[in-house]
């Protein structure tokens, strides 16, 4: 079948071109001397316009129609690749050129204004910025969205595909009015002493206990970058960041985060490379495997005393009871990134409420600030000091990413969804964890997630998994168990 | 102009492609875990596909037909460019895509054989794939070629446009009867004492030395691999490496070797950049650029008081002249990479003559090593202990790379002459090179050489930048005060 070679030829060189992409932004992160971001915002440039030509064009509507056509033929991975290509294809497709290059320039240069008016602690400095960006994004939300889906629905798709505004709004609902009264007696209770770790301590743990969960130097890099994050360009290149910029633990816990996302690359089924398969479904189950090994294996009590006796290692006279506590304490603050796993999703539930009222038009851009002081005194009983630690702190609106904020708190209700998944599987995992024995732990994540990499969405996903469907119950009784 | 603007376009593509690749490379050499390099290929493969197929597509043609029959409008740049893109476009379009590909196989495996080859010491292993590596450069070259042109001179063009066999011939000859009997008498004299440079004292004058020369941390790296070398991912993002393998001062002769090859990418004019002029002419202008940096300067009795400055910086009890003794000593050794400024041409001359006898079908593949090992005899007066340390040596032929070892003799020279210019236009640099005051050398190589990018080929840009043509002269002076 001629049409499928070619299709899954032109396939192979996304997937590469996509690398390369990552690459460049990895290098751009984490090595790339700072004045070379000139040449390398072009070069990004006419990498994505080529990626995108050569992912849009005609020929490949041909080489599907054939493929479909002869379905019956299809061994059961080309079926799905065929399956996904189409997908794709057609969304991308559905976005006008016009729309598609000034969505990137506004992205671009809201992120720049954005930086600028999050150091002045202006919001009137980037309500412009911002409301071009939403314009946009609704523009783009009516190209692509299928026939009666929403605009907020539409949006969801590039990161979640099958998800759904209304079904996020029920799961988010029951999760905010669970959450919020556990916070606020949480955060009444006497804070435990912080943790004191010096850097250089921060750094042995976060090699040897990557080390000893199986990063190796053959297939791994870890490096240090100010925003931690993951990049994988081959199944035996992966590439994590993790930062060191408080005297705790964030370091540790981050790199065990980003682990997860990297354990899901080097899972993935040879088979499934460079047949547009080989990616996480979609960025809620990708935040899951991140969320497991920060919050089900890392916050573990278990598991405290692994990162007791490293840090012991380098002289530090820390118990593991003083190590779980520190990570566990649960008290709420106006940041995201350094918020505890019980009241982070609280966070998320006030920005989607927010990003969905602005692209349905149901929020104005000048109203934000008072929209997310009140989000955040109603879920969290917190006072926003002011907009930089408040409605400045993220990016992603100033990149045009809407759709996106779901994915962190849906990733801790699939995490701890698949986590008692597991311990039924596997039995309770107090002992191996006491031992850092995850052997496991990484084969029934394998299974049950990676090797399907985009085969099953991640409602079908879960339901395989875990036997039902996405539910906050599991997470709301990982809480309770949490603090006590 | 359209058309101008449409293969502006392209050319800014292809040098935005060209800079992924060696971002690609770089990382590879320097930063890749080591079980990364199949997806690695792949990517490359794709790239390096792409890129052919965006620099060699008709509307390429079409383009250069309308701006030639507009030429008197284009502004000189432009016209460059259009010269430039029509003779790269039509030498890529005399390359059935066939032989492409399978050179492009040849070469990634020579390189795999040679290497365990090389480990082996075994010619006989090697032989069967430069055979193959012979005819594909022979066929190669029959396909390219002017009309009249010879096989070697085809091949050297890839690299030394302009230049010829016989123009080579001449020059080596006299270059070789002059120097065979300076290397002779200068390996006689004892050697001076060695170098004992611990590698942190190398890694700090390495660092301090280069940061007075203009490297900063804006726009430049510094990183360490098995074999030396330069990218530039843009005129703000260069990047060298050196290695520190011995107990003296490779590794700064190195990175000012390398620092050449960066300072012309940096000093690339602005307009230059994105239209196919923005690279080095020719690979012994190049070579010049970092022999000039290394030899000239990095091997003047003057610059010996900075270099042992630096060394005291670390605790080194080291005079100016026993740097400068150890950087000048005169000696014939098997190895090439090992080899002094005096006798390092050598090496290439016989280089040239075997890979000219081998394209041109005058020299068989099964009787190189006997003639490597006599040209060794008759033009360094040393025996050639093993394979390895002969003809196995250079990884070069194994990836089809014939035509680019004369490079390395013509940056010698090149330097040399360069240098002469230099010094008649500034006067003697003895007291600069003192205190390692540069910046005039740089303004005047940014005028003479860096400025012109690829819009003088190498005997206009000598002849301008020198008043004379390519010479042994000013090298063979330069070697008569090196043995003094």
């Amino acid at each position: 079948m001629n049409a499928l070679a070619s299709l899954r030829r032109r396939l192979g060189e996304l997937d590469d071109l996509g690398a390369l992409g990552r690459l460049a932004a990895w290098d751009q992160a984490v090595m790339m001397p700072p004045a070379g971001g000139a040449a390398r915002a072009q070069q990004l440039a006419t990498l994505e316009r080529l990626a995108h030509e050569r992912g849009t064009s005609e020929e490949i509507g041909e080489w599907l129609e054939a493929c479909e056509a002869g379905d019956g033929e299809l061994a059961e991975l080309d079926r799905d690749a065929v399956r996904l290509a189409r997908r794709d294809w057609e969304r991308a497709r559905r976005v006008p050129v016009d729309l598609a290059v000034e969505r990137a320039a506004a992205h671009a240069e809201g992120e720049t204004i954005w930086r600028a008016a999050r150091t002045a602690g202006s919001f009137a400095a980037f309500a412009p910025a911002l409301a071009r960006n939403v314009t946009l994004a609704r523009a783009y939300a009516a190209a692509v969205a299928d026939d009666g889906q929403g605009a907020y629905d539409a949006l969801l798709a590039d990161y979640n595909f099958g998800l759904s505004a209304e079904g996020l709004g029920v799961v988010f609902g029951r999760l905010a009015a669970e959450l919020e009264p556990i916070v606020a007696e949480a955060g009444r209770r006497p804070a435990p002493p912080a943790l004191r770790v010096p850097e250089e301590a921060q750094r042995a743990a976060v090699r040897r206990i990557l080390a000893r969960l199986g990063v190796d130097g053959e297939g791994w890099r870890v490096d240090e970058s100010s925003h931690p994050f993951t990049v994988w360009l081959g199944p035996r290149d992966l590439r994590l960041t993790t930062r060191y910029d408080d005297g705790g633990l964030v370091s540790v816990l981050g790199a065990l985060h980003e682990f997860g996302h990297g354990l899901y690359r080097r899972q993935m089924p040879a088979d499934l490379l460079r047949t547009g398969l080989d990616q996480s479904t979609s960025t809620a189950v990708d935040e899951s495997q991140s969320k497991l090994w920060e919050d089900q294996i890392g916050r573990h009590r278990a598991f405290a005393g692994v990162l007791a006796a490293e840090l012991r290692v380098s002289g530090l006279a820390i118990t593991p009871d003083e190590v779980h506590g520190a990570l566990t304490d649960v008290r709420p603050t106006p940041i995201r990134v350094s918020a505890d796993p019980v009241s982070y999703p609280l966070h998320v539930v006030a920005r989607f409420e927010l990003e969905r009222a602005l692209v349905e038009g149901t929020l104005d851009v000048v109203d934000l600030p008072a929209a997310w002081n009140e989000g955040m005194r109603r879920l969290l009983g917190i006072e926003v000091p002011d907009d930089r630690s408040g409605v400045l702190q993220d990016i992603h609106w100033a990149t045009g990413a809407f759709g996106y904020f779901p994915s962190y708190a849906l990733g801790s209700l699939i995490a701890a969804q698949l986590w008692e998944a597991l311990e039924r599987a596997l039995g309770p995992r107090e002992e191996a964890l006491a031992t850092a024995d995850v052997a496991a732990i990484r084969t029934w994540l394998g299974n049950a997630v990676h090797r399907h990499g985009r085969r099953l969405d991640t409602d079908p996903l879960l339901e395989r998994a875990t036997g039902g469907p996405l539910s906050p119950d599991a997470f709301l009784r990982y809480v309770g168990a949490l603090v006590g």
